[in-house]
């Protein structure tokens, strides 16, 4: 039996400190060691967007515990500026090297962690090496985009990436009085989480502040001055102009080190782990970053760098290197961001990816505020809820807007976990008082809608949908039932688009033929799935609403001029 | 076999509003009526604390939806200002009084909604009938409310009854420059919500408001002027001035038409129902405040008289009146409420309610902030979390404070409906970015301090039981572990006190005794359950922390003069 009374950690930014402090609290007696290359501990790398934007003024506010109180509290030894260059499972050791003194030495463990994160990815595109041209991962980066802001003679920056850091990016420079324009490969802002059409909208608020959005579309190189400093970023034939350039083309697992002492790395390419977040070496763990997850819903492996995962993994870490025993259930895929004035959160799997684990999927679009309208300050939100067609099983659900949103997709990723379905979500006892709610949740609602359409009840056509039959010209009738007074003051332009305000409808039924194609819109859907269900009742055989109508339509409309 | 061509809906609100929408929406061609007594349907009485504080300025801002809709849209008979008198069952009629000219009418049903409400509770105080005293529980009353406010002569409302509506209600009255005392007959404000050291800060946010609160104090009756008005309250020998006095001391179900009519009334005073709502009567169907909910954690009836469960109940009633078959699983026991600037938010049992079911719990309190400290507008909540001792399944929990507590709650409420324990809440992957939450959220830390309460690594006395020990001149340490800095600031004063700050502690060592007993205390806990694991370490016997420590601590505190 080897000894448990040396613990070495490599890492020192969430998963672990949290790692060591966890195991200092689960035994006092037991030698733990902290290696990591930079200078600080426990930073939070979450808030660099804000530090680069100066809503944080402050690098120190980064840093949640100083080295010294790791030291003198927590009784470990730290060693910062200090890189871990092989790890030699056999003799149960890691080479280390002193980054200022180049002096390397060995140290023994008994039980190692590794928590080595995840580094930028970064196509080799040409001309990416010049000056101008960032990537935001550690506060030493932030630094350096600070500095060069600092010296900034255009007002040009471009973002390449528009996942969650590009977005809070974009907001940053934005706040630093930036000309900002950000370029996606794929076909909508935040694509790895959110789907087309309420990625739309996000599209949308970001153009209202100005931010030029390019999505499609592939960099291809940089071209720089005659000081090396980047000054234009082409995409194909296209250039757009440049002071500066941020690359967030997402993250890759910084598995250098395992994959070289022969440790198991997953298909995803993070460090694989059991469930106690063992690796293929029972005597080292991994977590955050560089770790695999599994993905609840679907139960395959996965790669979701955050830092409250990170956190987690620590203390199971930290339980476990000590002799206990705790495991990791995995994520259900919750990420929560701010984009200028939107709230901007998901959970569980979007449409490509339940498709892709070979679902059936029912969805629902349901625009609305974030508490009763009839109290101050009701702010709209639209959320957008999935399931599984033959059993309502939840699958995912987005939530978009100026109103609060992270709640409801917190309240579906608890659902989630538990395997709920849209009856249980139907039914859920959340909180309703005027400033906080409606009598109904926005999720209820949206699980309300899933429910009417598994039984047919409901039926409809999305935005999108509808956008591509008017364009195509297809003969159908896209029958508002607002009243003439919303009419005026919005509406879409379509040669389909028949006006009988609600009230009327029943009385003007000799307008519409029975055996037309119907699709009824209002502000939100919910007159118009009264109106569909008033038409079904009189025999009417095809009609439909457009999910979450007007509120949902991300398209031009005609306003008065 | 009846026929299924006639529904009837007695009660107007939200529940009979909801069934028959949703009855209408299920089925086009059956005859759908409503019966209410007042002169609106769809009305939102959770509003009208709002609206009597002026915050809403207009009556008709609560009328969700107008009688005509009901009419022209959902194609029913909406009969407003009329009472219902008697069900005759045998006869599926019910006797109907249009209240303006007195007419009594005979109407059939096969289908029955009984959705009649709560009245308020009043008990029969000497002089309950004086002018001024009020209750509030629909628009009417309000309107009173607002009239006798007009023409007020005194400043001083006295609220009787610390209930949600009575600190609305106090908040209602302060915005309207009064005077406002609250009189509660328990130990202290929202007794059936909280416990007492979450609802201790919550008196102490009403005082500091200016609010005067008598708790554990009984009125005994009222006095009035010449002119019939109330002039004061008697709390037995203590009288209070008063120019107006709302009565809240909760309501009761409405059944004396369901009772009169024999169907059955559970112990709860509610109504009897089913799963899908079904009377004792079949063909009887009854939701919302009127009828008994079972609790999910208990799996006892009781009664929960919320808009939320309402509208939920008049949904499946609307199913299942139409053919359809749709249950409710029943209520954890959520309530918000914003008092003040406080958002004061609970779900499941609180400790009195666990303790009657017969659970042996264990419970923590964290003291945080509502998201990362490093981002701009962090504001303290307080979170407080029950569980079952023997298997760690939650049972409950609540939380106070400036900042966002309801989204917690919303949380904890959902893990509650899945009978999730402190292990599943404690990995539960929630929503992480600066704006919105820390990489932990609140209810990760409490899951994981009941976790390690558990394992008997961390050990603690509440501030109550702490209190206690101080009055009575217990002998003990009360360890604070803070920074002369902070102590300065402010510090509680007691023989029992010794300060010795955290990063000192294992070099003074000398200055304690390991067999004493010892309480830590920080301004959290972190730090003084960290202090209670280097004191176990070091093999001292009798070490707890104070939970939630200073934070949590409602009682007095020395502060620089």
């Amino acid at each position: 039996m080897p000894s448990n009374n040396r613990i070495v950690v490599i890492g020192g930014t969430a998963c672990g400190p949290k790692a060591a402090a966890r195991a200092r609290r689960c035994d006092p007696s037991v030698k733990i060691t902290i290696i990591e290359q930079r200078d600080n501990l426990s930073t939070a790398t979450c808030g660099l967007p804000y530090y680069v934007g100066d809503v944080i003024k402050k690098e120190s506010a980064l840093v949640a515990r100083q080295a010294d109180y790791f030291r003198e509290v927590m009784d470990m030894e730290v060693m910062t500026g200090t890189r871990a260059v092989t790890i030699n499972r056999k003799a149960h050791s890691v080479e280390i090297i002193d980054q200022k003194t180049g002096a390397a030495s060995t140290m023994e463990y008994d039980k190692l962690v590794i928590a080595t994160g995840a580094v930028p990815a970064i196509p080799n595109w040409q001309g990416k090496d010049l000056k101008g041209i960032f990537t935001l991962s550690n506060i030493p980066d932030a630094n350096a985009i600070r500095d060069y802001l600092s010296k900034l003679d255009r007002k040009e920056v471009i973002i390449v990436g528009a996942g969650l850091i590009g977005l809070e990016m974009a907001e940053a420079f934005y706040d630093r009085g930036l000309k900002v324009s950000v370029i996606e490969a794929l076909g909508w802002p935040l694509p790895a989480l959110l789907d087309e059409e309420i990625a739309a909208h996000v599209e949308k608020h970001l153009r209202s502040k100005g931010v030029t959005v390019h999505c499609g579309q592939r960099v291809t190189g940089f071209a720089g001055d005659n000081g090396g400093r980047v000054r234009k970023v082409s995409m194909g034939d296209t250039e757009l102009e440049a002071g500066m350039v941020l690359l967030s083309l997402g993250v890759k697992p910084n598995i250098s080190l395992a994959k070289e002492a022969g440790l198991t790395i997953g298909a995803t390419g993070g460090l694989a782990v059991n469930e106690r977040l063992q690796t293929s070496d029972p005597d080292i763990y991994a977590g955050g970053d560089c770790a695999e997850v599994e993905n609840i819903i679907t139960r395959k492996k996965t790669l979701v760098p955050l830092g409250s995962t990170a956190n987690k993994h620590g203390r199971i870490i930290g339980t476990n290197i000590t002799g206990g025993s705790e495991t990791f259930p995995g994520i259900v895929g919750t990420a929560v961001a701010k984009v200028f004035k939107y709230n901007v959160a998901r959970t569980g799997l979007n449409e490509a990816q339940a498709r892709e684990a070979g679902y059936d999927i029912v969805t629902s679009l349901v625009p609305t505020f974030d508490h009763a309208t009839y109290y101050p300050g009701a702010r709209e939100i639209m959320v957008k809820l999935m399931a599984n067609k033959a059993d309502g099983r939840l699958l995912g659900g987005q939530a978009v807007g100026m109103g609060e949103t992270a709640k409801r997709i917190d309240v579906l990723a608890t659902a989630l976990n538990f395997g709920a379905t849209v009856n249980d979500l139907a039914n859920l006892d959340l909180g309703y008082a005027p400033p906080y709610n409606s009598a109904l949740d926005p999720l209820h609602n949206a699980a309300n809608v899933i429910r009417n359409k598994m039984t047919r009840q409901a039926r409809s056509l999305s935005p999108l949908e509808v956008k591509k039959k008017i364009d195509n010209g297809e003969r159908f009738v896209l029958l508002d039932v607002r009243s003439p007074q919303e009419w005026n003051a919005e509406h879409i332009e379509a040669r389909q688009v028949k006006l009988i305000p609600l009230p009327e409808l029943r009385h003007r039924l000799d307008e519409l033929s029975a055996d037309e194609e119907i699709v009824v819109l209002c502000r939100t859907s919910i007159r118009a799935y009264q109106a569909q269900r008033i038409l079904d009742g009189v025999g009417f055989k095809d009609v439909k609403f457009m999910d979450g109508s007007l509120a949902a339509w991300p398209y031009k409309v005609t306003t008065p001029t």
